[in-house]
């Protein structure tokens, strides 16, 4: 049979054919009105997704750039931090900060455990100098949308800022920037926003600038005020991914004609979806509080979770993500992210049962993919 | 008439068809062996480009990432360096330098001016604690190509590495690594790369690892020990410009077909072309040491050289570049980098003429055209 590729990881997630067609089309120059005019459309359409009125900045790196670029222009050497370690990528903003000299007091939760907004209340209490809260809305790894609006309301009351991870679900699940008082907000090109990795978003409260101007920490290339004295003048201070750029035009030109609702509702669908077809065929999941950008999947007891991904990956060409240390070999990850729609979890799902028969495991054969075209039948419109 | 657009500045340079089409693939995930794959293939094969044998990092951002990266893996707080800046972007290495509290002797050049190894050997009798020399190969703000194999021969000698910004230049005229004894190496990919921007490359010789090591100053995403550590398991630390470095390999397999004499050989056709050309028509060139990567040309007396720009940008879409300040009206330069033929300078040199002659300059029509095509036809094979 002809092995076709079905890209159903939490990203890189599938580019829309208007998005990967404009990549052809021949390079412009950066430095002219036809490319700044698409440059200014894209950061005002971003503002949009971001639902903020303040800047939103353009990098050329990963998400972990624009991560490592929040850091750095708002803290200083000794600045006292808190941060909300729950998977890979809330342990990731301990290091950056580690790395800077910034004194961090970490949380480390279980993976896929919630962290409410009242335990936010009592470690701010025994921290009155926390300068930042560091979170994140979805963590990949496990699968967790956090408590945002909740960690905004309790930080609005504080001298602290609330920073937040927003790379892999802003723009899939509701975070508004400016009316749940999240002060930097990071987001990258390649999750929600529909286009190939190589871009990172962010954006800063008034709150938060007045972070930058006191940071003394070093930097150059991620020094915040440069993109926004060069915004100014309708432009970048360094050479970015210019075609990148101009297919980011192309897809938020689709997240657009959709609207922001209609995305979550979207994602909301194929998350239950997705979560109702796995418990069919007596799966758990790994999160208590499952968000709607991927599902982490427990593999069932007697079951080689390596060599699941590895079929999955390998035989079907069905990419969904294995787990990261320490739950590699125990969970599996299958993402309904951006550009999927509801017949790329039938093929997520016919593949995960094709795999789990092979391995061995008990199940109805159909019971998922049953489960699945229920929900998707009943909301498809 | 229908105005085609014709670029012809030092970065962005044009990308060819084959590299244009690979980006309007669908996106494959980057933790694949597909990927992998491609990734190590070109990792290997920019080794080619920069004559060395050492690892060649591959990082998402612009080239003045891979600047700043080299900064802080090199140096500490208080080192102290000498910076050539003999433009826009030796300047660069300064500003850099500074940012991190990085002890600069900054050695300010005419634009245009040589500067000899004789004088470095000066220089360096009189700052014998000097860790670093930053050098750029090709300054794409005055046009000129720098001795870097002076250069070299003369650190080699010493505890100080040598620090080349090989942006522009590296592919396009003869630099390698190895051999000239550069410590390190940086690139981007746009301009004889032959792709789009958003990518940058570098390499560090044996004695510059020996920095990296003693180095201080803080990093995280541009610390190279976890690239080095990556590009082991065959990946990146963080998520890659996936599509751009799947069209880099595209771009490579014609740089690897050519050869880089061969390539070399085409640069200087254009150059000496170029050069030629705008001699015809009487006019000067900028630089006493012009490169073969672009021409940049002095605007004549009683010229306006902002509307010469601005004419042949905007009415015959031929995007040269205008002069950057404080030449900003006083040149304009002409690329011949990367994917150009011999025909897009006759454009480009059609295009100047039409623009001189509606600006009241007195010259010979068509003779800068004879010029060229002369020296092109003497040359085709």
């Amino acid at each position: 049979m002809i092995k076709k590729y079905y890209l159903l990881s939490p990203g890189p997630t599938p580019v829309p054919e208007s998005a990967l067609s404009a990549a052809a089309e021949p390079i412009i120059h950066h430095r002219t009105p036809e490319f700044s005019n698409i440059f200014m459309e894209v950061s005002e359409e971003l503002k949009y997704v971001f639902g903020t009125k303040q800047d939103v900045f353009i990098l050329t790196s990963s998400g972990t750039g624009a991560m490592e670029t929040t850091v750095i222009n708002t803290l200083s050497p000794g600045d006292k931090v808190i941060t909300l370690n729950g998977g890979k990528f809330g342990e990731r903003w301990g290091q950056i900060c580690r790395s800077y000299g910034v004194d961090v007091r970490e949380i480390v939760l279980e993976w896929g455990e919630p962290f409410t907004k009242e335990q936010l209340v009592d470690e701010l209490k025994a921290n009155p100098e926390t300068k930042a809260v560091l979170a994140t809305l979805s963590e990949t790894s496990s699968g967790t949308v956090y408590d945002i609006q909740g960690y905004g309301e309790v930080l609005a009351q504080s001298e602290a800022i609330l920073v937040v991870d927003g790379i892999s679900g802003l723009g899939a699940t509701p975070c508004p920037m400016d009316e749940w008082k999240v002060d930097v907000m990071v987001a990258g090109s390649q999750k929600s926003f529909m286009i190939p990795p190589g871009l990172a978003y962010l954006s800063f409260s008034p709150k938060a600038w007045d972070l930058v101007e006191k940071s003394t920490l070093p930097k150059f290339y991620f020094d915040v005020k440069k993109y926004k004295k060069s915004l100014g003048k309708r432009t970048t201070p360094f050479t970015p991914a210019i075609s990148l750029i101009i297919q980011q035009k192309k897809s938020l030109d689709i997240i657009k004609s959709l609207g922001l609702d209609k995305l979550f509702e979207h994602h909301r669908i194929l998350g239950e979806t997705t979560r109702a077809a796995v418990k069919a065929i007596g799966l758990e999941l790994l999160s208590k509080i499952p968000g709607n950008i991927l599902t982490a999947v427990k593999v069932p007891e007697g079951i080689d979770g390596l060599q699941l991904v590895k079929i999955m990956q390998g035989k079907y060409k069905a990419y969904i993500a294995g787990g990261q240390e320490p739950y590699k070999g125990k969970i599996f990850r299958i993402a309904h992210l951006g550009y999927m729609g509801g017949f790329d979890i039938i093929t997520a799902l016919a593949a995960l049962e094709m795999t789990l028969s092979e391995l061995g495991y008990d199940f109805e054969s159909g019971s998922s993919l049953k489960a699945a075209q229920t929900i998707l039948k009943e909301n498809w419109e």
